[in-house]
């Protein structure tokens, strides 16, 4: 007897027409027929709704980014575009995407830890917000500036001295090679106003994929708190500060939806409170996952349907090429199961404990492990829910010359 | 005081000109010139010295196949292919490439889980030995066959009642997805001799990347004893017996090379006593990691030096979007440092201890941590060691829009 393990919780808004999953109005079998499989399909009615949400739930006063790595599928980013405040980018490709795409410069920031010499001065002669993580970069930043004879807009990026707690991803709270220690980002901000550029501000981010809207409140307070305090001993208000992210979406069994109303309502409250100094600052949130996750399906075909040692294996034509932190193989320590359903079945009941596998050579594609799903045979449609960030372009697409999924935005 | 973590060890054959590490006679700092970087350098001498250590140490009766989803690269295929007694694919898309490279059909097999019928229709048109993973999939072979009139050759992969011991990768031993159980296996070459198609023999793959001999030699022994009991079974000789792989490479501190000399007597010794039904049989063993693994280095530049909080970063311009498995995300649990040298002052002694990390905006891209490494600055050039297999295809390229790294075959 196989031991059945749960799948994480299937995201709202997904609806069966006759019985199968349908996304923007079509069922999954003419999606696949039509445009083959494997393929993540990208809802923009769900990415309209999720934005609707967060606006209601925020204050009028906090802008919303768009971290453009959790997923830059250009139809999509134009969509988020069109949604978003601005677009967070991380590297002199996401800047070219970023503008293709019709966003402003002025509404663009760059981050990463490893900016090349080009990157820098593409950003500039482009005329984005560039965050500063070090005094060296600021140092080359500035540099290239006056070659290129350009007013350069330098955010600085600080490395908070407090982490996110319960985050997925901690990007604060220790040494770290994101932005500069609390000390240095006074010198720097003095030298950056000393050289005549353009300083807008921080760019403060402890953390990702939380889920308790507690910890988010605290980071947020702490966030606040920092930015006055650095502000005060620079002497000078920052015209913007970038209050990171950190909003999580559920994968697993027993994860649940963070209360962005809880969140909203806690920072409408920190802004009455402002201190003099952020009076008059501009504030954003930017936010990847949690904006884009859930409005994307990974669907995948099956092509054979095995038993080995009394245990059922769906073997599909898809796999971590296309699904690496499902597989459980990116950035988890033990792997559990995302959501993931019969899409073509997707009304029925389910039926048996089965393994969905990918079509990789490697114990490690496994896609959902000892799973109770409705009985599915070779011809069956996979939905892998959670699809919509870091699926596509945080996977290994040329292993074993698969190549990429085809991705696709529908209403 | 950072405490320092070792570096596993860097493999043989490289050695330094004028300082610095040189690959195929030329320095590190001259190939960035030239070619950029990130640069994956692979060394076609190094890969004609371990094939022909192999073949020394190896029976002359075993054929040595290359199994090509370590590393397609073009140029480094073709030089595989003309090497190797065969290669083994995984995909339509490395059958496409294996033809490309020059690869004879009758020395192409094809493994893997989920072939869809598109796989196996080119695979049977071009002529290459399909391992058949299941009844299902073998019916599916049988039918497209029939169609084409084209005599079909079909192998069985087994799922073995064992497993590889001590290896990175178990492939046997339990409920797989890959081949078929014990019991399955004559029953379906039956219905391939049946059905006249042209049966090949048996793939028996049990693990991957052991570095004990006594675990390889055991594992040879058992895949004899179970390839003659299922010849046995069938009543008729397979013309071919593909014994897997598993011989590995050393990439963590404390790893030692792989005894092959120790592994090479005992399998001339099994071949001597082979019982009756497999006198005139052929064996193979398919190799990837172990045969390219070593040859290639991955270079990129130091773009930052920074400190926090007492510790140094050195920030490239590579990252886990070429070298996944480096940075401890792929297929491992416990991060461990791969062997690896500031390049560009590789005989330098050690005077510091640094963290290695890639340019993308996340914790999990870290190359090396708190490393002892000679002093190095902007512009220093890193060398990653072990990046010949499972390097650029198996990282996700597109991530944060940075794009693959640039490949080349050098002397």
């Amino acid at each position: 007897m196989i031991k059945t393990k749960a799948t994480g919780p299937i995201p709202s808004g997904y609806h069966a027409t006759d019985g199968e999953l349908a996304l923007g109005g079509q069922k999954v079998s003419a999606l696949v027929a039509e445009h083959g499989s494997p393929l993540f399909v990208y809802s923009s009615n769900l990415l309209d709704n999720r934005m609707a949400q967060l606006r209601t739930a925020m204050p009028d006063r906090l802008d919303l980014h768009y971290a453009m790595k959790a997923n830059p599928f250009p139809p999509l980013l134009r969509h988020m575009v069109g949604l978003a405040d601005g677009i967070d980018i991380a590297s002199g490709g996401e800047l070219r995407m970023a503008l293709e795409a019709g966003a402003a410069p002025e509404h663009i920031s760059f981050a990463g830890p490893g900016k090349r010499d080009e990157e820098l001065e593409k950003a500039i002669q482009a005329g984005v917000t560039i965050n500063i993580e070090s005094p060296g970069e600021c140092e080359r930043a500035l540099k290239i500036g006056a070659r290129l004879d350009r007013k350069t807009r330098l955010a600085v990026r600080v490395n908070p001295d407090f982490d996110l707690k319960g985050s997925g991803m901690k990007m604060g709270g220790g040494a770290k090679p994101f932005g500069m220690d609390i000390e240095l980002v006074a010198p720097v901000v003095k030298r950056i106003l000393d050289a005549g550029a353009d300083w807008r501000g921080f760019h403060i981010f402890a953390g990702s994929q939380a889920l308790s809207a507690d910890a988010i409140i605290e980071t947020q307070a702490q966030t606040l708190e920092l930015a006055a305090r650095l502000a005060t001993e620079i002497g000078k208000s920052p015209a913007h500060v970038n209050l990171g992210g950190g909003f999580g979406i559920p994968y697993f069994p027993g994860d649940e939806q963070l209360d962005i109303a809880k969140v909203g309502e806690a920072l409408a409250g920190q802004f009455e409170r402002l201190p003099e100094i952020l009076a008059s600052t501009q504030f954003a949130i930017e936010l990847g996952r949690y904006l884009v996750g859930e409005a994307g399906v990974y669907l995948t075909r099956i092509v054979d349907r095995k038993q080995s040692q009394g245990h059922t294996f769906l073997v599909t034509d898809g796999g971590l090429h296309h699904q690496l932190a499902a597989s459980g193989n990116f950035g988890t320590v033990v792997r559990r199961n995302y959501p993931a359903a019969i899409a073509s079945r997707f009304e029925e009941e389910t039926a048996e404990t089965v393994s969905i596998v990918g079509c990789l050579c490697t114990p490690l594609d496994r896609l959902s492990d000892s799973a109770a799903m409705p009985r599915a045979d070779v011809g069956d449609i996979v939905a892998i829910f959670c699809a919509g960030a870091y699926g596509a372009t945080a996977s290994p697409a040329s292993f074993l010359g698969q190549g990429p999924a085809k991705e696709l935005l529908v209403d």
